[in-house]
């Protein structure tokens, strides 16, 4: 059986300017959503982004294969459409089957980096 | 049905000096109250503040639209005071609708920034 | 009725060196347990420390009074013993009265400054 | 009785390069899952790393003593292989007894430091 749940919320969201190393992907600002899928299965995804002052905009599809993680970039989703930098959002991701979800930015807007990450919140 | 709990509490609470980006809101240390609200429906919310030796003071009253969030800052609250920065304090957060609350910090005390998150308390 | 649980476990623990800023308490690498009490009646907290080779040292013993916050450093505990830095450890925090409680460290090793937050885990 | 769960995942996973400090085992860049066991007896516990391409590797074998902590360090399992630097991974951590599981990064790719923890997930 497959560990984890089914809906995960994140309520930070936010891709800060890319930064001093805009032209190396590791270091270049970033958010993610870790997606770890232990069951047997392809897990499919949709995930909704939220915003202060407009309706939300998704679904973005995508899928985790079984025994696999997939760590998804917010700053690489394009379709519907890309994740504005400098804004406010957050975001929910529902599951046809359960996964675990984990929350990191990294930050490099100031040369150096700083990191945050956090369990998502899954319902 | 919306997504999350109606009671949300933060232990960890502190607004560092604002640092040498004063100027720039987006670096200026700051501590935040992410709140996701899901459903359709506006969330009311109070958020009560708590100190080390003084009694808790609130309610701050605001509302969240539904399928909206709000990344609320800590050092914008004004009424009933202001919080103050350099100073323990922690939070609660209650809504009359279920939704996510996660606490991020922003330090730019050194010049360069730290971060920190944490999805909160939900009771 | 208070908000949180009666025992909090945190197994990350290391003090890191005090670090270039070791005259400023508030920006001396520390490790802290900010505890809540939301209750009217004062929390009476027993905590234990646990190390990789030895064992645990407690119970270090401290109160909450009702509607405050304490933020416990961990480099200023100091009976039965002070906590060593550089120093792996885990603690446990049992408390009479539901509080919440969420861990924090700063770290100023390397002049700038990183933090790390997360709720403790709550049985 | 022990605190914790048998069952812990942890969706985040990347060892970065190992930094300016590499000499230094505190300095250099690694991820850590600290494990507690307030319980009296061992416990014994397999994790399983997975990947974004490949099948997970596993299981490594460690045991953490009766009320003992363990820090483990990714960067220095090596049974049944090492775990490749600047590589997406999640990991999955199994105890036969209760164990509480967080999650630690120190990234000193850029010479200061960058931290971010969170609790595991435990199912």
């Amino acid at each position: 059986m497959a560990i984890g749940k089914t809906t995960w919320a994140i309520a930070e969201g936010y891709i800060p300017a890319a930064g001093e190393h805009e032209e190396d992907r590791a270091l270049r600002s970033h958010e993610t959503a870790c997606i770890l899928n232990t069951g047997d299965q392809t897990a499919n995804l949709e995930i909704w982004i939220y915003f202060t002052d407009r309706d939300p905009v998704g679904p973005y599809r995508l899928s985790v294969a079984g025994r696999r993680t997939l760590h998804m970039r917010f700053d690489e989703l394009s379709d519907p459409q890309s994740v504005p930098r400098e804004t406010d959002f957050a975001s929910v991701i529902e599951s046809d089957l359960p996964v675990v979800v984990q929350h990191t930015r990294l930050d490099a807007r100031m040369g150096s980096i700083a990191l945050l990450t956090t369990m998502a919140y899954g319902d």
